[in-house]
């Protein structure tokens, strides 16, 4: 049993269709008019493919095959959703892959014991709402009604407007939560976002454990003055102490803190932003991770006392919201097995290794026996409009999820 | 004779209304709405005290009171166009203490020998365009067609098309300039944008010398990356390139170049600019300022020379226009002490001092005698939604823009 990838190679090229750019990239904001349109053609294709759609109040959609009995599903499924100007295949691989494995039963008139499913997860990135991996985060019961309308985007359109927006009973928030046996397991397949394939000329990932962020919104405030007649030494510049700081990030995470550990200011808003004013405002977001707590703690610490330090030394105020701070996720043993298994029955060379990215899997980790493959990422590069994955290495990794999930949904 | 302080705190508080901001600033960018705005008010306020008004095709807008003679007029005048965020007081000092001037005279049904005009210069701040003190730059011949084309604002809308937005007969530019010797002098009051007057408790500055800006457009190129799954070691990050470049800038003007030469960053803008994104692209202005061009140079000499090597060690790609490299200009001794005679008049304590800031001032002086005013900033700011300065200050600085013109139109 084979699965089709002149199939899964059509699927890439119809996703491509919403919300792609001039210069070759993509951008599908969660719950955007191109996010909406490419809900809309995965939830066709789920029809099509003879599935059961089942849309829940955080609007992540879920296609049920039938099983033999009505025990609890094998689950497979990631997103939909990209960056601003990223590429078509970051959580999109995941998708369209467990939808193949599912045509590829069908093909073949393969009835299983369990139901299988695949579900797209809402707002995974978190370039819209500043919290990424929302709509599993929404099964493990991880927001109520008050957070919706807290979050808000950068145009001041509240999460909970952005649900009503899509059509989406956000009202009833509570019942997407699902309870720890629900599902019997859950498997993600994902770019690795790395160089660490690539080099090694390796075709498949099986993921052990992921690294958690931990998030900070700083805001820097100095005193706007104008640049021409405002002396050096009385100046209270915003942006030459986020500067510091920003310094100081790439510091102690490349040195100081753990041999894994990252740090990344990925955006930044100056106030009020005119070649002759200094700087009386810094917006920024701070992004730390690791997978070993102790390394992550030790980074954010040195963070932490270099804010305080810079805004002594610079008579600036800074403030920081932690918007998170999570624990690194341990995946199954059990699946892990299974996905090595697989690819070894394939005769497809793979690593055991740890992602560095958060995904779908590290929420899903707390209700089911979870597990994650990696496919290699052509120069290592995601988040990027130059992302590519080769339709080769995405075909083995949707033959390795196949044969994983025979083998689970037979159990 | 003496100006009525009420009536020239009336058009400020009129003046208040246009582009005013809840958090009590002001935003009248050049050629927006709210410029356009108190533009016409303006013009019906020049109508209303009698003068003959007269708009160019660049939006400079001059109202002329007949002298006896049809001699070289004496021109008073400054801007109501605002930074984002600013204050009601940059620019409009001069605007209306000119005009008030003129009411005076008629008040006291004074003719002059030579005309008297007030002006208002269009675009003098450069948060629009990138390049300030527009209006007078066209009176002294700076702009062309093909120049009003290639100037564009972040909405992408050039020059050009916001002159014909607002009615202005762009097309005609060649039309705008004057010769040397058309103008018979020209005085410019303004805020100091600085803390020395404050300091030294002086009412009234005397401007000897007004420093130029060196600025540059800079883009930082470097690559977009996952910023969970790329290690610190193979980064190409634009953000922390540009705050190596911050942070020099800061030290170059601090403590390598000049004692009064000062350097800004003042906007900055990151692509793709998300928490999670490695950013890849960073673009931001650079605005260096001395009133000596020697100490200048050394610093524009050494900003380049960071530029590359800070493209050279962290593999990005450092491009950079250079939008302006003015020279600092000498005011007209013979302004200098016809204003310095009547501040002595009026019993008002002057310090001749050189400006950090530039202005209209610095074009006029190229085509006539030129002077200018400075009254104390509140706190020394500017540029920022605190700015203030005291009535009784506007009103002596107009005092003293009153003698000087009596003086000079009856030459």
């Amino acid at each position: 049993m084979k699965c089709q990838q002149q199939r899964l190679e059509n699927d890439f090229t119809e996703l491509s269709k919403f919300g792609p750019l001039e210069n070759g990239g993509f951008t599908r904001l969660a719950f955007s008019r191109e996010d909406v349109a490419a809900r809309g053609w995965l939830q066709k294709k789920m029809e099509d493919a003879g599935l059961e759609v089942r849309i829940d109040a955080f609007g992540n959609i879920s296609g049920r095959r039938k099983g033999l009995s009505a025990l609890p599903a094998v689950v497979m499924g990631s997103h939909l959703d990209t960056v601003p100007e990223g590429g078509n295949y970051d959580g999109a691989v995941g998708v369209l892959a467990g939808l193949e494995v599912i045509r590829t039963l069908n093909d073949n008139n393969l009835e299983t014991k369990r139901p299988i499913e695949v579900i797209n997860f809402s707002a995974e990135e978190s370039s819209r709402f500043g919290m990424a991996t929302m709509g599993s985060k929404a099964l493990a019961g991880k927001f109520d009604l008050d957070t919706l309308n807290k979050l808000v985007d950068k145009n001041g359109t509240s999460l909970y407007q952005a649900l009503k927006e899509c059509g989406y009973a956000a009202d009833e928030i509570a019942s997407v939560t699902i309870e720890p046996g629900q599902i019997h397991a859950f498997m993600e397949m994902h770019i690795e976002q790395g160089p660490v394939l690539e080099m090694q000329g390796l075709p498949i990932g099986i993921v052990t454990s992921i690294a958690a962020p931990t998030r900070f919104k700083v805001s820097i405030e100095g005193r706007a003055d104008h640049s021409g007649n405002t002396p050096m030494a009385i100046r209270k510049d915003a942006l030459t102490g986020a500067s510091e700081l920003i310094l100081g990030v790439e510091r102690i995470a490349s040195k100081e803190a753990g041999e894994k550990t990252v740090g990344t200011i990925g955006y930044l808003y100056v106030t009020p932003g005119a070649m002759n004013v200094v700087p009386g405002k810094v917006e920024l977001g701070i992004d730390i991770r690791d997978v070993n707590m102790g390394d992550k703690d030790k980074a954010v610490k040195a963070v932490i006392e270099l804010m305080d330090a810079i805004a002594e030394r610079r008579g600036l105020k800074i403030s920081y919201q932690q918007l998170c701070n999570d624990e690194p996720v341990a995946l199954s043993d059990k699946i892990i097995k299974t996905l090595k298994d697989a690819a070894d029955k394939l005769q497809l060379p793979s690593l055991i290794m740890p992602s560095g990215a958060g995904h779908d899997a590290m929420n899903m980790a707390r209700l089911t026996d979870t597990g994650m493959i990696f496919i290699p990422s052509v120069g290592g590069i995601s988040h990027n409009i130059a992302e590519l994955s080769n339709m080769a290495d995405i075909y083995a990794g949707t033959e390795v999820l196949l044969q994983a999930t025979l083998q689970l949904a037979q159990e």
